[in-house]
């Protein structure tokens, strides 16, 4: 089964594509979507959906997860990543995906075992669980890993 | 010349269309966008999109006016503003409509003369240039509205 991991922002908006097989995962493919902050934010938004909806049309992913904010951030990044958020839900649902929230703690919790893991310590064990020579880069892409991992955690323990 | 002023919420977007004739304005139509806090948050956004999609096509505004966010609100508001405006903002830009943006205290500056005017004071003058018998209800399509003539005021004052 297909699962695609979404970390939404404004300037990056990073993927991460797992595939999951009884108990193991494989790394199918992850990066960014990057948009320049000199141009038109109707046109930065644009470029989100339509990139997006390309990956959506690649893997046609069986459910998408999809980063909350991280509440402690401030009012102005809240809105740039709310921006993002936003075009990236409303892309899923045009393109008739099942959509799964997760907040960074529930992320951290089931990638590291507790929430309040580290950023390196996910970005390992994402490593370590898709059996990868080196950490994904950037960030971005590699917490999109980390949030279809945390799907498909989530999944296996709802079936139980 | 038509404008569209809009004001954007998950819960209710408020709209308002306003005809330019010279230095007069008439107002068209206004109303909101309203959902149900109990949906999926992507069916809330898709219904923001298929309702303004609705409103551009009836109408065909030449410029579309759009409420920036009001940055002493708190972080969970500015999330919630954050993904209806991109909806906006993407359902804009996919109907190939150009799009303006107003803080709140240019709208108020525009409308009333000054940046501090209360939403009273606002929506009184709103009456007034309209020549309508009673103030918009409710509060975010008069809001609405008042982006709008603040985007034919800002206009015709860039053209001078």
């Amino acid at each position: 089964m297909i699962i695609l991991g979404i970390d939404p922002g404004t300037a990056t908006t990073g993927y991460g594509v797992i595939e999951t097989k009884g108990n193991s995962f494989r790394m199918v493919d992850f990066g960014c979507i990057t948009t320049k902050a000199n141009t038109l934010l109707e046109d930065r938004l644009e470029k989100i959906n339509i990139e997006l909806e390309k990956i959506l049309k690649k893997y046609s992913p069986f459910e998408v997860a999809v980063e909350e904010l991280f509440f402690s951030s401030n009012v102005k990044t809240a809105m740039a990543v709310g921006q993002a958020r936003g075009v990236v839900l409303l892309t899923c649902k045009q393109n008739h995906c099942v959509v799964a929230e997760y907040t960074p703690n529930q992320v951290k919790n089931a990638i590291c075992g507790y929430g309040n893991a580290d950023k390196c310590q996910v970005q390992n064990m994402v490593k370590l669980l898709l059996k990868l020579d080196e950490i994904p880069k950037p960030d971005d892409a590699a917490d999109a890993l980390a949030i279809a991992i945390c799907h498909a955690n989530s999944r296996k323990m709802n079936q139980l």
